[in-house]
């Protein structure tokens, strides 16, 4: 009789609760919206009913669940399983999540962050099996990182490693107060931004067709497709987010050494287009050795990467 | 009757062998002057005659030696013992340390670089007893790091993690190829570079008269002698050197959460002169959660640190 875990994943415009196995696999799911203004009780609320639900469709009883994986925004402080303000979850100050769900589901809970759970899920089973030192980035609205360093997750002194988005990748001098960000410069509302600057200097791009002139309304998908019609403009756009992409990972490779790096959803969604770019300012940028032992891939779970982060909550938690 | 280790510390000026125990006490100490310029063969004679001589000095033969442990500067790979040229080792590509140190002294023999050794010193002998995620800045004429990861030393994947030298601090824009890296602007012949930079603009400083007027003589330890006696250019280079050295603190930060930074030759001279400038700068540029559980401290073992790290070395693999 195999393992059974409840997996959760909790997004700020989604909900997902579902059923797993110790092998990756998801049996049954059930999504909501998270309609993140209401807050977190209601929020709660709604994650207990859903897990009654989906250990329904599966036909079993909380009983049989081992434990319970749970997935959140960060930061969130993974020992206590409390949550604190999470920029896509407003009003989640200090929440007891772990707690609580122990409490109503009577099972082992355990929280991690979602780039944490990200890395724990593309090294189980995605692009990093069978890697010992892999970094996964989350590269989605924000750019958040989880440390698998000698075949473990490392988490730091209080749960904080990896906490990459802060790192300035642009600094012009010492009086310089306001240095431009890894994650301001290179997740999806940075490249949505450079391709919107692009356009008000150029207005002549497959871009601009897409979304009817308005460009407000270009986002990473459309960069993407009109990059792949050979866009000039796009094409620039990519080149330059993904400069700044490798720029982070050559400060990443400095320190850690790492065998691999798995991008999250901007990696999934532009492939090459993003990641060529990001290799050459990689290995301009970081220590010559380092670099030859390092690889930059898309993650592999693709959508299903928040259903198998969750469930990797539970099963690297439970297993020790 | 307690383990014995010989260590041996190959420096860019200086040799060392010794004799010390598993409580990291050094029994006796051979030195020599390195003579780089002679490349490694004259060198790894002198090193085997110093074995000799130190072995005889302590009263033991080689049979009694449990392991040697040697510290070196990098690049090396410390699996195969084999020495990468490093900057202040003229003609070492590629030797083959362990191999040979092997053979010619018939007992278990392990490499690893200076930063590695420093931080497992420091680990577990100096100011960082007891901590279980810890990073340790050489800060001399290079800076390099060692991590202590989890109670563990972190390698990477092939030896070089730590390598925070190149990390780029002062970035002017996507077009800047020459941006200005942690150790160009925080080790000693950096910050030896500010304080003659500022000397050539305003030739009024104490620093001045302490090496007969010739700025090229000017060095960290009287930039530190100038400070002390409030020479406010002094005050004003180590303002803006520690500055520096508190922005790539600040990026390990982000990225590690650890809980203490030991730092190494500059902590020691400087003191709070260069540590309280990088602490404030720390604060203001890294994740304030990961900063409020974060000390910088100077390394604790002093001069003595070399000889301990070597023997560090020993001990660490031998311990396995």
């Amino acid at each position: 009789m195999s393992e059974i875990y409840l997996g959760m994943d909790i997004g700020g415009t989604k909900l997902a609760v579902l059923t797993g196995t110790d092998k990756g696999e998801i049996l049954e799911k059930v999504k909501r919206p998270t309609n993140a203004r209401r807050g977190p009780w209601p929020i709660i609320d709604d994650l207990l009913e859903m897990s009654d639900e989906v250990l329904q469709r599966t036909g079993f009883s909380l009983s049989r669940i081992d434990a319970v994986g749970v997935s959140c925004g960060g930061p969130l402080d993974a020992a206590k399983g409390i949550v604190y303000s999470p920029s896509n979850l407003p009003g989640w100050d200090e929440i007891p999540l772990k707690q609580i769900l122990s409490v109503k589901l009577n099972r082992p809970v355990f929280v991690e962050n979602d780039a944490n759970a990200g890395a724990l899920a593309e090294w189980r089973f995605g692009a990093g099996r069978g890697f010992k030192n892999m970094v996964f980035l989350t590269a989605g609205t924000g750019m958040g990182a989880g440390l698998i360093l000698d075949n473990r997750l490392f988490r730091g002194a209080n749960g904080l490693a990896g906490e990459v988005w802060k790192i300035p990748l642009i600094r012009k001098g010492p009086d310089d107060r306001n240095p431009l960000a890894f994650e301001y410069l290179t997740a999806g509302p940075g490249l949505a931004r450079l391709a919107q600057q692009a356009l008000r200097k150029n207005p002549y791009s497959k871009m601009l067709e897409r979304v009817g002139g308005d460009i407000e309304k270009v986002t990473g998908e459309i960069i993407g497709k009109a990059a792949r019609l050979d866009d000039p403009l796009a094409l620039q756009v990519l080149e330059e987010a993904g400069t700044y992409l490798g720029w982070g990972l050559a400060i990443l490779v400095d320190i850690l050494n790492p065998e691999l790096f798995v991008i999250g959803t901007l990696g999934i969604k532009l492939g090459d287009l993003l990641l060529e770019p990001a290799r050459k300012a990689m290995r301009e940028s970081a220590v010559k050795e380092s670099v030859k032992a390092v690889r930059i891939v898309p993650a592999q779970l693709g959508d299903h990467i928040g259903d198998v982060a969750a469930l990797c909550v539970a099963l690297e938690h439970y297993e020790r």
